[in-house]
């Protein structure tokens, strides 16, 4: 039995979507999944009345009085709310009353409660956020996307190495093709921090290979994308955006034109096709790498679909034992 | 009279996009335009052949024995490679028998005999290159993509300073609005090398809105973004790709739906407006900024009307002196 601390406060959708999206993720588990869910208990309560038959699923709440707002200032926020829903998620699972906690609220509050409540894994130097993003070839994990604006060679390696346990045990995969995000494929290429890194990563019992350009990330050059988390956070919403400025005129062009109009009426199954294709809501969120607990964070802006799926990611990271096994490569030294 | 050399043997459709865009540019132009084709003269020759009443038009050929190759190493190139058109088209510059010179060629080349033949402008720390994408709200240069892998502040204020004096002479705006390109649009965001030129932009006399970040780029929030060569190169790179696996993708989803093959043909004059608003050809090419000397980098794979439009934007940083006022803001210190 798994045990899930699912943070009901957090999020531009909240409470409706965690908990219906929880409610989504115990309904297609097989009596092995369990959902603390925290914040508010009147909130939650009220919530959970709309749905049928709740009574039948192991659902417990945990009371939290506070919930941080997703424009507060990360660090001063988790130390001012010490019973933020977020903290209170964190504290259960340090406690072991929850084996992982999923929370769509303030992506740097997260990992600054993670940071002081459950700690580093031992040897790692810092713990990177990954995001999951569709290719031609399916998912691929870019990482860091934002923890780490100033990076060391040494903090590349093991986001790699984070990142490929990540994805062999919940994409299963055996060996992930691990690729460098830098400005050309040479060996060669790359500014001073990458040129380090590749030689890391050469070295390492990785499945590296090589440099990888901004074009070959959606193209499924590699499973597993190693950047710094300055450009790993440009890159990802510099994507979306492009993604909505597509649709906005696509929609813009259709009302111009009558024919148009009628085209796209026709061509809903093609343009459903696409939607599925760069929809985030089938990827399961974003998990934090190298803390001492499993901690996903799903999209701010999650339909219960997206919670539910991240829940399962959740569920899947403790099943599998991934952080178990990352520690054990922090352990032996990364190589 | 404004007179450009035009390298007719760079790019993947040299020489006959070259001469044909060329052409189009002289035509296009009223008696205030000379063009100077340099590369082999025969093959320039049997190109112009195929364009009626050529005898009219202020053509010259420039021969040059050499061509550098796109996948050629940089700057051994340019040294192995002493009568490449790249470098016989950058000596004509130098020694004043041009004032711009464009070429699609091997970008690494370009620059190369751009810094070894033409040199900096006095007090340039670093030339950058410029990138025009399009916007919600225009066209947008987003600089450095590729020349600088690791800057300084400094350089990144500099790039600012020549960016701003570009789009205002080319895009007839009194003060561009300068973005730095950040993980955050708060002013305490960044790394270390963005939370130094944050305050060397907020010093300075340009108009500097402040950080934008990915997602703002494409909405049109600056129109001159500024960044380190390595995000800028794989920020334009992962773009490209993403408006190429939307393509890939719909095209495949219309041949799979028989309505909507009927529907994709309803829809002809939307995809024709969306193609038009991504369209790199309608952007000029990318100016290479701080040299001495109008260079204009057409992309690789450009057409005709690519190749045109970056002729006129060349023609145009000669008329409104770019380069001089450039020059004169350098000189005084950048702020």
């Amino acid at each position: 039995m798994i045990k899930i601390a699912l943070d009901a406060m957090g999020g531009d959708n909240a409470p409706h979507a965690l908990v219906h999206g929880g409610v989504e993720a115990l309904r297609a588990s097989r009596d092995d999944l369990e959902l603390v869910m925290v914040g508010d208990e009147a909130t939650i309560k009220n919530e959970l009345a709309r749905h049928f038959r709740i009574n039948e699923l192991p659902i417990s709440i945990l009371h939290a009085s506070q919930a941080i707002r997703m424009d507060e200032a990360p660090a001063a926020a988790v130390k001012l709310k010490k019973d933020s829903s977020i903290s209170v998620a964190m504290r259960l699972l340090q406690n072991g009353g929850a084996q992982a906690m999923v929370s769509a609220g303030n992506t740097g509050a997260i990992m600054a409660a993670a940071l002081f409540i459950l700690k580093r894994l031992k040897n790692c130097r810092r713990p990177g956020i990954g995001t999951v993003l569709p290719t031609e070839k399916g998912p691929a994990l870019v990482l860091d996307v934002g923890a780490n604006v100033d990076c060391k060679p040494e903090d590349l390696l093991q986001f790699a190495v984070m990142g490929s346990i990540y994805f062999a045990r919940l994409h299963d995969i055996v060996h992930p093709r691990v690729g460098l995000l830098n400005i050309g494929r040479e060996d060669v290429k790359g500014n001073e921090l990458t040129t380090k890194a590749f030689a890391l990563l050469r070295a390492s019992r990785l499945n590296f290979i090589g440099n990888i350009e901004g074009s070959d990330v959606l193209a499924g050059a590699a499973d597993v994308v190693v950047c710094d988390g300055f450009i790993g956070n440009v890159v990802i919403k510099f994507g979306k955006s492009l993604h909505g400025l597509f649709k906005s005129n696509l929609n813009r062009l259709v009302r111009k034109y009558l024919f148009s109009q009628i085209g796209a009426v026709m061509m809903k199954p093609t343009f459903d096709g696409i939607r599925k294709l760069f929809d985030y809501q089938e990827y399961g969120g974003a998990p934090f790498l190298g803390v001492q607990g499993v901690c996903i964070k799903a999209h701010g802006r999650s339909s219960p679909r997206a919670i539910r799926n991240a829940v399962l990611a959740a569920k899947k990271m403790v099943a599998e034992k991934v952080n178990e096994h990352i520690q054990q490569q922090l352990e032996l030294g990364c190589c």
